[in-house]
């Protein structure tokens, strides 16, 4: 078997094997297949795509590729949630206090990666005094004793999507659904949780851009769960507006503790509990995804889901004072607002659009190893749907940069589009998929 | 720009610009495009094809990534003749002389390469004492003064060629008849000559198997060629059989003097005379390629042609006598016949099979550093539309190793498909394309 063969059998349209796939995802992770040669495949891949069968075969194989987490020490069915990816999108930080405090255990593991803000181990490390990075049985005994505990992924798991991702990101061959999906369920898959709740986002703001696409990839994600032994449903969600008011690091925390009071947006608080719903009907902590849907309801009315944020910062060794006192987070030097040029509705936001300037504004990554400003962002003053007068603000970019405070605010004002009439927003939620 | 850029607008069936052409040409062959980079794009140019205008701009900036040869003290038109490459082809040490006789300046620069046998600089390595490296100015007055000569193609002719040839080789991006014309082409409109003929072989020893296939990249070739302002003609010949009787180094010269005798085969005899027509055409030493095949036809029964292969050799200072004295050519230590199991005609005889026998046997290299036994290859008594009696010998292949000619005897054997009906055999032109 040659890699050379390999990628001339996908390039002919032909059906890899078993062997060849595991050939080429050891050969590259070791290094004995140079990137040049990875890379074509991957080029073939996207044009020829992959049969379900060999999208399994290779998601396995980067599963496999290094250490798979073994959290069997943990009491109960372990449900983990997983987002394709959004702006605004602070939803685990809602989830996972609310379905932990039914019971469930969620043991996640979770990225910081490239995006519009950090990934929720950023997000978190707004929150004086978090750590993010624990040994594992520091991390198996917490999620036994508060039932919820999030830290960064390590090297180890899945070493090979590390790499193929890294070179996919270099060479466009990132957008092909049996490779997004393969991505993200080898590293699932070997994160040792038994169930998992997926949310895949559609929308510009967002890798698929239409429902279509963004239904496909969920199916074919269950179907690598369920393939794999594990309990999965997704739910493909709305990613052409941004979730709720807050895009950025501390200011998404902020908001998910406004939401687990009970005081947050309306589109944020309903996919919080809808998510909820799915991950305690997983976790069996509930006959069905409407009894899930009345408990997370519960944890969030009694505050239950508030204290157990609480619980959960301080087990990681943050200062649960945050949740009562927003001035602990990191404070923005500078902020611009956005003025509305004219009277009228607002009828689009790009999600986009706000995700670019919450990166400009120091709250994304740029490049791979780039510093994060913790406390920059966008906050929406308005969203679509809201009625808005000349002059009046739309939003504020806040940050450290006021040199890159300004290109934001520019960017920001860009996103928005202001009409004569009142528009119907489009659905929060697009479908279930389990 | 950015190469990211250039592979995704490929990717997506978009047409590149002649900067965008440029900055991949130009990056790749000086490093600061990554492999990895460039074997995406050729990947996505596989799937999406290039424009003829691609085509054009891609082949001018590999042309100009080295030197360009100035030939311009040799007098008259030059012309130049490049085969696609196939088994058993001599042609260019039969034409070379023949063109050269009539008084058309022939002026080439041809690979070694990877092959069946060497390329024509290994095969006249074989005669004692030619050499194939020579300076510019010992290069052109020998032009001037015999109006041929040969020599191996300098690192500095279109360096981006070489870069993405090699890259294409290991990643499975040769047959694209784009990327199979600029390559060619890049090599040809940099070697100075004025004219080209172009042998476009076709059949499964060669690069294309369809007359189709070699028809549209005949098509292609010449309009690149004429596009670069030099006069173009292509001929598309078979290759479904071996040309000639004799495979390998040291055997093709020796036929090639023997077709200059006016006692080889009738195929190469006829393959010669009909590439030597357009080239003398070209070279404006005939008005038709008719008066051109008759100037040939003269130049070889007078016996000028051999004389000029006799000069030819003189001056690139090997021994003239070989075309007297055969023995003088290496000797292979041993020889293995192939016989014929039962009686019949052959009916079919594999280009390719008798093309791997032949590197088998050591006339081809394997690898790019492999050195190459001037004295092996095979040597076929029997060819299509011959008789053969059971136990008769259809082939020898001679060489100094015996156990890689056992296998070659094998590989050889397997080559012939006889049956009980005499077949007509196919044509030996498909077609003329200028």
């Amino acid at each position: 078997m040659t890699m050379y063969d390999i990628i001339l059998k996908k390039r002919d349209g032909r059906t890899l094997t078993q062997s060849e796939t595991e050939y080429f995802v050891k050969g590259f992770t070791d290094g004995s297949i140079p990137d040049y040669q990875a890379s074509a495949l991957l080029m073939a891949i996207f044009f020829r795509g992959l049969s379900h069968d060999e999208t399994f075969l290779l998601t396995d194989a980067m599963m496999r590729s290094g250490d798979t987490a073994d959290l069997s020490s943990i009491e109960g069915i372990k449900v983990d949630k997983h987002s394709t990816g959004g702006v605004g999108d602070k939803t685990t930080l809602i989830v996972g206090p609310l379905v932990a405090a039914c019971g469930v255990p969620v043991a996640k593991m979770s990225g910081r990666g490239l995006g519009f803000t950090g990934g929720t181990v950023d997000k978190m490390e707004s929150i004086p005094g978090m750590r993010t990075s624990l040994e594992t049985d520091e991390f198996i005994s917490l999620v036994n004793r508060v039932k919820l505990a999030v830290i960064g992924q390590t090297g180890h798991i899945a070493p090979a999507d590390k790499k193929i991702y890294a070179l996919r990101d270099v060479t466009a061959t990132v957008d092909n659904l049996s490779l997004i999906a393969s991505s993200v369920m080898s590293k699932k898959l070997a994160s040792g949780s038994d169930a998992f709740v997926l949310d895949v986002k559609c929308g510009d703001g967002a890798f698929m851009e239409t429902v279509e696409d963004a239904k496909a990839l969920a199916a074919l994600m269950v179907e690598i769960g369920t393939a794999g032994g594990k309990k999965t449903i997704a739910l493909v969600t709305n990613m052409s507006r941004p979730l709720g008011r807050g895009v950025g690091n501390g200011i998404e925390v902020i908001e998910a503790i406004e939401t687990l009071k009970g005081a947050g947006p309306k589109d944020i608080t309903e996919l919080s509990l809808r998510l909820a719903s799915y991950m305690i009907f997983a976790g069996d902590a509930a006959a069905s995804p409407e009894a899930g849907y009345r408990a997370a309801q519960d944890a969030l009315s009694s505050g239950a889901g508030l204290d157990k944020l609480r619980e959960f910062i301080a087990g990681q060794g943050g200062n649960p004072a945050v949740t009562d006192d927003y001035a602990l987070f990191p404070k923005a030097a500078f902020s611009v607002a956005v003025r509305a040029d004219a009277d009228g509705y607002v009828g689009d936001l790009a999600a986009r659009g706000i995700g670019i300037a919450s990166r400009r504004s120091g709250a994304g990554r740029e490049t791979k190893d780039e510093a994060i400003d913790l406390s920059a962002g966008v906050i929406l003053h308005k969203t679509v749907g809201d009625a808005v007068k000349a002059g009046e603000t739309l939003a504020v970019v806040c940050g450290n940069d006021e040199e890159r405070l300004n290109e934001a605010a520019e960017i920001a004002k860009a996103a928005f589009r202001i009409g004569p009439e009142k528009r119907r927003p489009a659905p929060l939620i697009y479908a279930v998929i389990a």
